[in-house]
């Protein structure tokens, strides 16, 4: 029996995928979800209404003084006229102001947010922490290189991810080849439903995402047309929070309804259709066989399933892992780094028993609390709070203990990062964010000048992605636990007819076949009595969208008892997936701040990058250029290579204040300055502070603190402090 | 003046591009090149020589015999003719089996070779260091997952490289994407010359690889067929020896002349044709901007020359470095896991002024000596043979100082990984095998059962990869040196008339006016004193492939002086690339090996891994199973966890000896057998000895031994020695 080839038809894939492409979680998405933001909107609306109103008084009153004029009415007559007319102008031009100032300040559209990010996204580019791909040829949407500091980022934050997830929980690395047959991504739904919507300009043909043109739309209206009515403002809100939900149909209805337009031609747009994400390509000379460009890493670990659980002794649960390039063919990027053509994807398959979700480990974040956003609290208008992990899952906020296990991972994992736990936040997926064959989901959101960000997703998929690759390609990918004595069980046998069946249903046979085969315990012993009372029954078959009629002698329906040896089922699986760029962008904003130079005549840019993330952890800098100072900084750089450690001599002739402000805009951690043959300095990038260390031990001490084997307030208590006072300028 | 833009047409760049895709070097395609074979050859041949003379001598004998019987002669002569018979009959078989065995143990042929591959393929295949990718659907061609160990020995080779290339000496890592739009590989020749020739089966269309039919129909007749004559196998031998300087009409005429067919189907073949070997995809939602999957990293790297250039402080020699995945669509992927459609490549550009190419650090290599095979060996039928580096470069054989650096690294860092030194050495190209631009080439050839397999190319790439994209992109990518004073130099100055050309010339004109800018110095000069005396002169334009008339007033010619303050130029790039998987493979025929087991009744497998790249370190073994065991493992695998150790427990009740086996098979170096709770013993894969430690110092003392601060040796000499006779059975 195939129980779940028809019934779980994956009818919501469409919405989850778009979902599994980390789409930002923006305020205006769920506007009902944190309180502020509702307090504001109600007194938006009311100063819209407001301003409706004194538009009317002022025109009315203007009429007035008008034909007050035409009578050649008194003059003080008139005089009072203006003054209350110049009254209600100044009146109607405060709430204007008002009004103006409460819309800039919201979501994302605020000044200071975008001033922000200039400063980041500028120095990030100034300093190669990433170029635009191709840059000589113009570049190219949505592709970015990883410059050399960046690389090295990515290269530390990858390094961490393998140490604390794969090391630490054992879990089974693999490495597939991205270019991937159709078969496989016919199995796991992305060849037909992972898409968006496109537009086209109909005389020049260019693409658009519909959704962004209408998005576009709304929030332009709202921002900067004053006029509009309260009634319509919040129609186009409405709008904004429903549209992800909108049918090819509605979409376009609505583009037609509000006039919308190509934005570079103003020329019509044709109505939204389907545009599949995935890169095309063709594998081998022959052009036959189609391939695609991997949107996920996911697949490459499904299909394996069978072998590595072989590998790990047939023992549930365990976790398999794959760090690599992903790839999704977007209409328009937009957003910078955040939603790009290609992107380093870390995902984890954890395999399950699903009657067993218990975590062995889970003791060891269960204490943790941190900001969770459960599926009520966003219902009900409330905002995120700090929640503990062990309560969230002993209250079944969150759904088992595995679950919970990695939320807790995850947490620990980002914010030793140097991702600020106040602006992190764990929010559950609402009931129709979620595919309905999945457990429970929860993405890890944080908030940058973007709005809050989905990063890494942590869903309990079930059993879902094994069953489709099993059904697809014949091969059984499920477990078995041996029973230590044989079980007797009840189960169920649903056998079809096939020979009624097929005189009843001709063609469609073989969807009632898979129906009847699909129904569950219940339904199948309430068919069993209504056949054999009433002889016939009305059963909906939803992959044919219509209720047929059953025959007693259509189907047999009975419950038998055996003798089973042990239980073989399709294990459940958790996946919590990272997108590296988009944790790496988040963190690069909230490392990032400034502090004025010592004149106090500029503002330095510094990165405040945890060591285990800084690209280079310490320079070395000889502090005027002599050959002693040189000769002392090359040992030191030798040994600090030899252990490792990442650095950068600089013997320009520089000022060691302006070399210092340019290491903190790295993020350079430590810096050791050469000043004797015999000892030297080390500097801490945040605090400023510096002691004094033995040329010999330099090395050793940076190599301790980089590591993390000792903290700089350790490092500050063991060796002298040195002041120079003209050192940082 | 453009220089280089007509005159460094890459005419030869397909060839070089198909040994950028590093062909395996086979014995055969050098067929002079090492003595051994030279010897065996002219053995084969002197053999087939006398097999066609004894089987002349054995038939004219017969009819001898024949003669005589039909004659009725006397029976004691008949019986000596037939012993006579029969004795040549003997000198022809032992002849043929001669023969045999010189052919069979003859090159990639080798029994032996195939047998040895298929034990290590079955045991990297069971053990899932490697699994074909996609195999519940059958699986495509020429791609290959690494399960969990391959993985992790990847990893672990990757990290090394990036401390012993990327930290050691400073390169600017860059990580670009693999999606690249055309007019990328347009510039760097890859979307017109990066092609294999095809043919296809006329009434199938399935495709083939012409020189693969042509090379496989040549060994065959040779190994299978004993009765072609001497000069036939020498024809043979020699189209193997030069098949890849064919053009595809020479090609196809070998093909028919040979009449070569479909091998699956016996049909007739198409004509060879050139088929591009880049996965071709499309960016964005219009279908109108075509772009592939990158072929090498290495363009990603120069196209962000400028940029890096700057971030360098604009100064020179620097090298940029990329690891990343490539993609190439072979026709027919063969050769397991060393000619696939997707691989990782590591690859380094040293950007280095083209007038000072000696390296500073030169010195530390200096005085290494390994297997070099320089081009004159190679032509002159020598082996290869142990070189002193600093005396190659020294002599010349070695182009420069920056070459010769690199060659050196590369050294270092394939027998750190385990290489074996002596089945690894550097062959430089022939001159016919080597792009016109290239000043020097050098493979890292290791030795494998395919045979001598080209794992690293280190080139001397001179300008040509800037000056392509300077051209292409109108981007100047250049360098500077300013000079300390201003120099005075005289600089020849050719000012094309193109008034007077564009009259003579029309559509023709801008070839001749390249072609003339493009004069070098001699050519100039003799152009403008013929042009001065005969008012005319034959000039030949290769881009138009013909000779055409330059008269006077068509060209001025002449030398300038002028002061200049800098110096503009082209840097040199030196380009190691590394073919991680090919290293990877090779790896795992240089460590696989057999031993006995103890009770002598099966060969086990062990691979040989140094610590450096051992897939898991260490492995916890509780003796037998009970708890306090148990937890004492949990806290050595705890503390292994937290020193970043990777490391399995094995808990199954299996024999120690079974569990050592199965360790051995995966080439984990270190196992620690918990036996009692207040000490381990610690057991080494090679040796099989085993120490005795206590069960604090378990974690610390593997930790060092296999982070290689302290040897086995070390540890051997430190700890009481553990001898348990019953343990490894």
């Amino acid at each position: 029996m195939r129980i779940f080839s028809t019934l779980v038809f994956p009818r919501r894939q469409q919405q989850i995928f778009n979902l599994r492409q980390f789409q930002t979680t923006t305020i205006l998405r769920n506007p009902i979800s944190i309180a502020p933001i509702q307090i504001r909107m109600d007194a938006e609306q009311s100063l819209r209404q407001s301003l409706s109103e004194k538009s009317s008084s002022v025109e009315a009153q203007g009429n007035a003084v008008r034909a007050l004029k035409a009578s050649r009415a008194a003059k003080p007559e008139i005089d009072a006229a203006i003054e209350q007319l110049n009254k209600l102008k100044l009146e109607k031009s405060a709430v204007e102001k008002e009004l103006q100032s409460i819309i800039s300040s919201s979501g994302n559209g605020s000044l200071n947010r975008e001033a922000f990010r200039k400063a980041v996204v500028n120095t990030l580019e100034r300093r190669l922490f990433y170029i635009p791909s191709f840059k000589i040829y113009s570049g190219v949407a949505g592709l970015f290189d990883y410059g050399p500091p960046g690389c090295a980022i990515k290269s530390n934050v990858l390094s961490f991810w393998r140490q604390h997830f794969i090391l630490e929980e054992n879990m089974l690395e693999v490495d597939c080849p991205c270019v991937t047959p159709e078969v496989v991504l016919k199995a796991s739904g992305h060849v037909d439903k992972f898409t968006d919507l496109m537009v086209k300009d109909e005389k020049t043909g260019t693409c658009y995402r519909a959704d962004h043109l209408l998005k576009d739309y709304c929030t332009e209206k709202l921002e900067k047309d004053l006029t509009i009515s309260a009634e319509k403002a919040a129609e186009l809100k409405d709008v904004l929070a429903v549209m992800e939900d909108f049918s090819p149909e509605q979409l376009g209805a609505k583009i037609k309804e509000y006039g919308i337009t190509a934005p570079d031609t103003k020329n019509p747009l044709s109505d939204p259709y389907p545009f599949n994400l995935m890169f095309q390509t063709s594998i081998g000379p022959s052009g036959l066989i189609p391939g695609y460009m991997r949107p996920e890493t996911a697949q490459g670990i499904f299909v394996n399933f069978k072998d590595l659980y072989y590998y790990n002794g047939k023992k549930l649960p365990f976790a398999a892992a794959q760090i690599g390039q992903a790839f999704r063919n977007e209409i328009s990027p937009r957003q910078g780094l955040l939603r790009v053509r290609e992107f380093t994807l870390a995902e984890i398959e954890h395999f399950v028993d699903p009657e067993n979700k218990s975590h062995p480990k889970f003791s060891d974040v269960a204490k943790l609390e941190f900001l969770m956003f459960p599926r009520e609290e966003q219902m009900s208008g409330q905002s995120a709070k700090k929640l503990c992990l062990g309560e969230a899952v002993a209250k079944g906020t969150v759904n088992n203990e595995t679950l919970g296990y990695f939320i807790g991972r995850v947490y620990l994992f980002l914010t030793r990062l140097g991702i600020d736990k106040e602006r992190l936040r764990f929010r559950q997926h609402l009931a129709n964010e979620m595919a309905h064959y999945a457990a429970d989901c929860w993405d890890a959101e944080i908030e940058s000048s973007y709005g809050w960000i989905e990063c890494v997703g942590i869903a309990d998929r079930s059993a879902y992605d094994l069953r489709a690759h099993s059904d697809k390609s014949g091969v059984p990918l499920v477990a078995e636990e041996k029973f230590a004595e044989p079980k007797e069980v009840e189960k169920l046998v649903i056998t079809p007819v096939k020979k009624e069946l097929g005189l009843a249903f001709k063609g469609n046979q073989k969807n009632v076949v898979e129906s009847l085969e699909a129904m569950n315990e219940e339904e199948a012993m309430e068919m069993k009595a209504s056949l054999e009372s009433k002889g016939e029954v009305e059963f909906y078959v939803c992959t044919l969208n219509k209720t047929v009629s059953i025959k007693k002698n259509m189907v047999s329906i009975s419950k038998e008892k055996k003798k089973e040896h042990q239980r073989v089922f399709t294990p459940s699986v958790i996946e919590p997936s990272f997108g590296i760029g988009r944790i790496i962008y988040c963190l690069y904003e909230h490392c990032f701040s400034t502090r004025p130079s010592k004149a106090g005549d500029e503002q330095l840019n510094l990165f405040r990058f945890p060591p285990l993330v800084a690209p280079i952890k310490c320079t070395v800098f000889p502090l005027v250029q002599n050959q002693q100072f040189e000769e002392a900084a090359k040992v030191i750089s030798k040994e600090l290579a030899s252990v490792g450690i990442s650095h950068k001599i600089d013997i320009t002739g520089t000022s060691i204040g302006k070399r210092y402000a340019r290491t903190d805009e790295l993020g350079v951690p430590f810096a050791i300055t050469v000043d004797s043959e015999t000892s030297v300095t080390i500097r801490e990038r945040d605090s400023k502070d510096q002691v004094r260390v033995s040329l010999k031990e330099a090395a050793s001490v940076v190599s301790s603190v980089a590591e993390g084997k000792m903290t700089w307030q350790d490092v500050w208590a063991s060796f002298p402090h040195h002041s120079s006072a003209a050192a940082d300028e």
